[in-house]
């Protein structure tokens, strides 16, 4: 599976420029399922659907400033999307399932970032059916409006038809976000049928009604009020997404800025970040680290530790830092902006995350987010003693950058949610924001946990590597999910946290992935067949 | 499986009174599980030991007011707690495993209520080896004092050696709590041996360390230093627990003023609360409420909903709940914080609550909080016509006890958790308390979601309860633990959403509970045969 798109191969959505707004249209190729042999039935979706959307957001945000609204909206007459694609749920491996909910949730809050940081709005024009997933796409827009026909609904029907739950954020955004009363809420996610026209607009499931005679006019209207809202600008310079330099051969992955050498013995791999002055180095190594993060989700399932590293000048790196904290123009700020949300996806992988700092390495500005980031750090006390020439002691660097410009899904600094509670650790850390901190001081600040000695590191992190690929990888993975989220709660944390951990049970279990489960059932006229004891 | 322990019934526990200090030692009885053959060594407990230990709390909380600190430490030399045990985790079903830990999390989390409302405080003794659940019990504890012996560690072995997650909330107090850093709390918890003396006390893993010798003295010093920091007081009248007047037969179950009737056709049953005039009602009513929630948990899986019902005069609700509001005395101050904790076990049940409101009924004051954690209520518009002599017309009413002196595991009362986002609303609803509120207008507030009439009533409610018991058991309570922790987190729900339906996964998957899974393998030498890919 890959997830780069060319420009203009789309093969699920059509895209039409009309500065200020853009339509996306839904228009999913039914023949066209990513992963096995099912139909594509009423704008169904799939990963391979997903990954187009997200491409196409991603190429909005950075090449076309003069976009400032997308409608989104479906191409078939009375078909919005009837969300995710049950076949496809029933045969995929448990796995899958898994990953393509944290992708499709990753895009949907794209869309509210978007919203929020560019100043991109999206409006749900719901031209009709709208049903589970094609719901939970519509409420990451920021206004719905809803034909009203008497006929058209929106409606979440998992609980009811499918027996698992929304699984891309829909009980939260009912909740947490259109603050949908919870008695509500439960009558709502029960119904089958949905809820239409009025009734709908009462209960702030959408945000507003046209008839069909006024639909597209209202949508017009609409769009271009949102529009006047966005400070985008037709004046800025497109930063245009350049074309990945990826080489795979069975062990090794190897872009410009991204290599990756996989260990199957010990169920690991290094995962190296190399710096560079070129001026294409912030877009470039994000795309390509984005890049590698979802193929190893989606590809390498039995990789379990990711030993995360770095090469190159720290002053390499920090110039670009300059600009990723303070950008000067549309291209810099979309690439910051894009930073965040790779090192978000960082946080979110489901493999045990450790860092190394060695001589020669440069994990200063954003890339000491990409340690932070790690769920341990290995950091050499002195030099490789043996080395003909050794380089000179390792460091690392926080910049402003580490201040909460690119927050982790609970909201939080990577600082911040590393030294919880403790606030005097976090004002020292942060008061060496600028100079470069040797490993005994790092790991008293908090920036890294070891600083082993030239004797030691090799066997050491060996050691630690091995170990952790003898613990369960359900264990870690459980483990992982609640170190890395400390203290408050976000609809993010919510929606990786609470939601997916459950929809995760309900996957498993054979009420709705066995032989006679409720998704392997749906069509056939029966329910499934339940074990009834709640848990 | 019953939960009421009559005084000095005690298995597992002595409780010696030494007041101001109690010692809570624990000794449990190898030969005494609750629910299989297996030997409950080395002070590892079972549901049956946890019961008793809610069941001492709760005594000294009401009985024993002269009591201000309790010193809480193993019988055994060398031997604090050994957390739960493996083989009853191992040879449990799925559900109890699920219940079991629910259970133990709600006394964990009363001994840290207890000690917030209370002025209880707790010491951990930690005289021996502390892992898993002792230590994630030592946590809860305000103190942790360790014996520096050299050997004696905390420890959270659970992910290396038993291939789950430490389940009663200790990855959760030992970041959030205790203010660990994430990646130091990596290393405790993937450590089989743990931490011990100074080692343990630099990370904060305990919070004070004592040598052998001078371990009995440094215990003393530091609970009587904790006993003075507590506003209880020996001259404040005890307040003697009654014994509860339970009668069950094969569907119902009848308690003083709990009445329950299980519909086994339906997989639901009717709760009705009688009120009374009655002294004792505020404390049997809830201590009856708590032992009859705890029964259908443990003993009743297959029922899915629970219909909640009020019988009786609202006035004599009213009488009570002014002292659960503004308590003038020791009794009627535990009395209060007793139904608060049993409110949230309401909550916390993994199971379908409405609530259905009819003449006759008093959902006001404290009762209203019932009506108000269901996950929808009906309530009936008018009288019922037909009946000879028809009651009036039904109605709720807020008091002031609804405005946050009873909060949910969310923080937020349950007329702040429904309308969440809509301040507008609250504000509405609050402006309500004291006076009573007919259908309509209890449902444009919020406290009711329909208000059938007369004719449809009936049809209505048994109609919803069907289609309740044919949804997927699984996916209504994922919902449920979704859709009623709306807002803000807290580590409670953080322990019962995130950690536990982590848990639950693991838990079910064959990586810990097959055939040749970490839990059934343990002590065998192996580790279990993994599934390697990562989820």
């Amino acid at each position: 599976m890959t997830f780069e798109r060319p420009r203009d191969s789309y093969h699920h959505w059509r895209v039409n420029f009309e500065a200020p707004i853009a339509h996306l249209i839904m228009d999913v190729d039914p023949d066209a399922g990513a992963i096995g042999d099912y139909e594509l039935k009423l704008n169904s979706y799939d990963i391979g659907v997903d990954i187009e959307l997200a491409a196409i957001i991603r190429r909005i945000r950075f090449e076309h400033p003069e976009i400032k609204c997308v409608i989104l909206m479906g191409a078939i007459s009375g078909t919005f999307c009837a969300g995710a694609n049950i076949r496809m749920l029933a045969s995929a491996p448990h796995g899958h399932k898994i990953n393509f909910c944290k992708f499709t949730n990753e895009t949907r809050l794209e869309i509210e970032e978007a919203s929020e940081n560019s100043g991109l709005k999206f409006l749900a024009a719901i031209n009709g059916a709208c049903s589970g997933g094609g719901y939970e796409l519509a409420m990451a827009c920021d206004h719905l409006i809803l034909i009203d026909d008497r006929t058209t609904t929106v409606s979440l029907p998992e609980v009811p038809l499918l027996g698992v739950m929304p699984g891309t954020g829909g009980l939260t955004r009912v909740t947490d976000k259109r603050g949908v009363r919870r008695d509500r809420a439960d009558v709502f996610a029960t119904k089958t049928e949905g809820m239409a026209g009025a009734e709908a607009l009462k209960w702030n499931l959408v945000d507003e009604l046209a008839k069909p005679s006024a639909f597209d006019q209202a949508i017009a209207v609409r769009a271009n009020k949102m529009a006047e809202t966005s400070e985008r600008s037709a004046s800025d310079e497109p930063l245009l997404l350049p074309e990945l330099n990826r080489v795979m051969t069975e062990d090794e992955i190897s872009y410009t800025y991204v290599q990756v050498h996989i260990d199957r013995g010990s169920r690991s791999l290094r995962l190296t970040i190399t710096a560079s002055s070129e001026q294409d180095w912030p877009l470039r190594c994000a795309l390509e680290l984005d890049d590698v993060l979802c193929h190893l989700r989606f590809n390498e399932p039995e990789i379990g530790t990711i030993v995360l590293r770095s090469v190159g000048s720290a002053n390499d790196v920090m110039i670009h830092d300059q600009a990723l904290l303070n950008p000067s123009n549309h291209g810099e700020r979309e690439t910051s902006f894009l930073w965040a949300r790779v090192l978000s996806r960082l946080d979110l992988m489901a493999r045990s995350l450790f860092a190394t700092v060695e001589p020669g390495s440069c994990f200063v500005g954003v890339l000491a987010e990409v340690a932070l980031a790690a769920d341990r750090t290995y950091m050499l006390e002195g030099i490789f003693e043996d080395d003909e020439n050794p380089l000179p002691t390792p460091t690392m660097m926080l910049s402003e950058l580490s201040l909460g410009s690119m927050p982790m899904a609970n909201g939080l600094s990577r600082m911040q949610s590393r030294l919880w509670l403790d606030e005097d650790g976090l004002e020292l850390a942060l008061a060496t924001v600028g100079r470069p901190v040797e490993a005994a001081e790092a790991v008293s600040l908090g920036m890294a946990t070891f600083a082993p000695d030239d004797l030691d590191w090799e066997g050491e992190i060996r050691l630690a590597i091995e170990e952790r690929a003898t613990y369960s990888p359900d264990a870690l993975t459980g483990m992982e999910a609640n170190h890395r989220f400390c203290g408050p709660e976000t609809m993010a944390t919510k929606i990786f946290g609470r939601l997916s951990a459950w929809q995760n049970w309900i996957f498993y279990r054979p009420n709705a992935s066995g032989e006679s489960g409720s998704l392997r059932s749906y069509g056939s006229g029966s329910r499934g067949d339940f074990d009834l004891k709640r848990t």
